[in-house]
């Protein structure tokens, strides 16, 4: 199999072709009325990287390497700037060890001797954090980066309850895979899906399948095992508890600096065998947030209950570029949901919407297939959304700057939020870049309130990119802190995120975190610096 | 208006006449087959009360009272055992102050107090709770009970996005008066409705009215304010976020040790109009459990979804006494819930249960009232468990011994949890009590496991009750953990839980709350002993 790559989305194999990259540059320099250049591929033999600090002891050996290519790959996560820095060649700071464990007994050894040497210590599942969440903090004496890849195993599954506990360092695919022989899926398909893994989900409170209802991996969590060192952390198999403030809550989110999630028992699904899918369309952006409000309070709880604006949608649906779209999807696995779809369709053609009758999919016999999670409307677009990081591939190091930022806002602030919003980006993208496109959509939304996913790129120049995507992304989240939004519904804090969520989260309560990180972490080893100093 | 009973649950008034106490005497003596000798009326002007050890200073003087039936009142939860102590005017460790805030200032001011002279500071709400969560610890300088009840405002209501934000003291009648004007509940009715406080609901992790989906009023929690002894700790107003560890929910269940909440922005429902019911009964206890369980796994998210086994089926639901029953309620402010009632039906009959076609109800066209959450099966049930606990004001003093424990557990394991619970509770009942009843219900399910709540009674010795309590708890407690449940799942831990959550919770989370609340209350005043020991 081939290796990840150390720059780009994916395999080495998913790096593009030199005639791929040609003409990603020909449609940008159309794009933008300027020739932009192909750049140098990436050439990791010319990188220069500082030796590795420190050297395994041997009782260590054999789980530690210092292989260039792994100490690359494992520097960054998957932001824009984690990889055109990775592109460049651009390692100044990598870590001097990545750890391969295989077991718990393993990550004990390795995290017990950082512990004891005061080297800091970074958790690493699939290494898809777009907010510098794996990144090696500056000063350090010496860096090891955890990669859980080998400890990738569904251990057990429960039938009765719908549970399956599971290792924290399985990708999606893999996950998906062991699961299905019993019948049963996760259906946590976050974009990054295929190189992130069920640790990184729990520990960045990643964002899934469902649109509406359980729409973070939080709602699945059974109970969670985290090693720290002190011990281990690892809560009961409770469908529900009361007893204390939850303390897999206190896991969820806690992005790798209390300790390292080995396992959890996942709430896992029967895979749907029923199915009902529709698009309706809106002359506004304004009119399909009103239908898509409508159809959360009534909770019919879809399972996708996506809107795109009219850039979006014409991008990836095929529409004018002058409507937004509602896509509505619900399944089951036990009983038909047509009805369900109906009384949505109903309440968005009462909010203005246009049916779009020919989209209208309703499957309430069951499927007899093992791959009914791929089929339909929700399948395809759920297929084309897995793909959309590698096109980031083709287009590298041609001088664009780009990002996403995602939030969320309650339903009376939400008009104006977005207003606001819209209109400190265009402002920041005509001053930074001279111009750029900018187009939202919904990936979750919830009675209160959407959460809306913001995409926006300009052409940098030469050099300057770094500079200007630091420009682009404070103009978007100084909008978003400003109008009321949070800094992240589902992409975590990280270090990037860090300024912003130093406003948004209560003092006291960092204080609580801090006091509760140096109990259970007290050299502060695991990923100072994300989310509280130390 | 009548004050509050000192002994009972509610007010003076819900106190039982000479009359109702005779009676109540002649019932239960031919219950138990021996004469009960209605016990003397409680009297607190013949109670000695340890003098209050502290005078409020002159700054807060109009906040604080020594009054005695106050401190009575305060001195506990509304256990059994706290009952029958209040009722026998057993009063040893009583707060010498009690604090009746009407603003966050006054709550700082009262709080500064006590932390500036090492006071222990107990929050208190409805003082409904069963677990000891806001008796006075054994040893300390000096106890002021923080009682909320004037601040018990709906101070705004965001109807767009279907929140309001509310003052923590508020009784839940007062709650649902304030929001009917205005179109909306809060639809969270356990069992204490009447005397517990959103504050109260909050910190506890309540259980309410939905039986499936958003069981806990955790999932109601927009956003909260509390007040530490370090200042405010308040999230902001979010549909959802992933921005580090929840601060909302290191909040909820924190039981008073962290701060005294003042305020949270709830999310709202629209009132119920469309309405479906049905009773379903099973030839045994196991069948319901299984039509329970596909009804949950199904995710049709009935508001009801509770099975009363074949004792409490005959007492509560006038069943034979041998029959198991299922009963089913949906309910929207949206949309028809008729089909939904009709899947659950049909799930209910395929696992073996039996229709009564009588009870089946169907309100599927608006119903013009503003009273609609009171009609129906549902609104039934509800009265008649909201009046529940007014039962026990009669027959207090006669010498039975009893008590209700509730917990959790997943599915794969039920059957055998609920025949080794049952098993060691009779075991108990026999050795302590020389027999007794015992009876189980579901208050809450969920697609991984049921929650459910057992009811015993037995007779004690005159002067044993409280031995005899104590060694049925544990037996209970004992049992619950033992096979694998949660020690609460929604009536917390306080200090009678202690011993067993002490087993649960993972002990390195444990350091990590204690660091927490040393942070933030670094003098240690806030419910000491409750969750941890300091």
């Amino acid at each position: 199999m081939s290796r990840r790559s150390y720059w780009g989305w994916g395999l080495e194999s998913d790096e593009p072709t030199e005639e791929q990259r040609i003409q990603a540059a020909e449609r940008q320099s159309l794009r933008f009325g300027r020739t932009l250049e192909v750049p140098p591929r990436p050439d990791l033999d010319s990188v220069e990287m500082r030796a590795p600090r420190m050297r395994a002891p041997a009782t260590l050996a054999h789980l530690l390497t210092d292989d260039k290519h792994e100490r690359a790959s494992h520097s960054y996560g998957k932001s824009f700037r984690d990889k055109l820095r990775a592109f460049r060649g651009q390692f100044p700071n990598p870590p001097d060890l990545v750890a391969l464990p295989k077991s718990e007994d393993d990550v004990r050894a390795v995290l017990e001797w950082c512990d004891g040497q005061g080297y800091v210590a970074i958790p690493y599942g699939g290494g898809s954090s777009v907010v510098g969440g794996v990144e090696p903090p500056g000063a350090s004496k010496g860096i090891v980066t955890l990669d859980l890849r080998e400890m990738n195993q569904v251990m057990e599954v429960d039938p009765i309850s719908r549970a399956a506990r599971i290792q924290a360092g399985v990708l999606g695919p893999d996950l998906e895979t062991q699961l299905r022989p019993h019948g049963f899926t996760l259906r946590h398909y976050p974009q990054s899906f295929e190189w992130s893994t069920l640790g990184g989900w729990i520990v960045t409170r990643s964002g899934g399948h469902y649109a509406t209802n359980g729409t973070h991996i939080d709602d699945f969590v059974e109970s969670v095992r985290m090693l720290t060192p002190r011990g281990p952390w690892e809560s009961r198999r409770l469908p529900g508890s009361g007893a204390g403030p939850s303390p897999d809550r206190m896991i969820l989110g806690s992005e790798g600096i209390l300790g390292v999630v080995t396992e959890a028992w996942m709430r896992i699904q029967g895979r749907p065998v029923f199915r009902g899918s529709a698009s309706v369309t809106f002359a506004t952006w304004e009119a399909a947030a009103l239908a898509c409000k409508a159809v959360v309070q009534a909770k019919l709880w879809p399972a996708n209950a996506r809107i795109l604006d009219p850039v979006e949608a014409g991008n990836s649906a095929g529409l004018d570029g002058t409507h937004a779209i509602l896509i509505l999807g619900f399944e089951s696995a036990d009983v038909p949901v047509g009805h369900l779809l109906q009384q949505a369709m109903d309440l968005a053609k009462e909010a203005g919407g246009t049916i779009d009758e020919a989209s209208v999919r309703v499957v309430d016999n069951p499927v007899e297939t093992t791959d009914a999670g791929r089929q339909g409307a929700v399948g395809e677009w759920r297929n084309s959304f897995i793909r959309g990081p590698y096109n980031g591939n083709m287009t590298m190091g041609l001088g664009m700057v780009g990002d996403t930022f995602e939030t969320s806002i309650t339903w009376d602030r939400w008009p104006d939020f977005d207003r606001n919003v819209r209109a400190a980006m265009t402002e920041a993208l005509q001053r930074v870049c001279g111009g750029g496109t900018l187009s939202c959509r919904f990936t979750h939304v919830y009675p209160d309130g959407p959460a809306p996913y913001y995409t926006f790129s300009g052409l940098g120049k030469p050099g300057g990119e770094f500079e200007m995507w630091a420009q682009l992304k404070k103009a978007a989240s100084d909008a978003v802190m400003a109008n009321g939004g949070t800094i992240t519904h589902h992409h975590a804090v990280g270090r990037d995120h860090r300024p912003w969520y130093d406003i948004q989260r209560p003092d006291v309560f960092a204080e609580a975190l801090r006091a509760a990180k140096k109990a259970v972490d007290p050299n502060g080893v695991l990923n100072p610096g994300v989310l509280i100093d130390p």
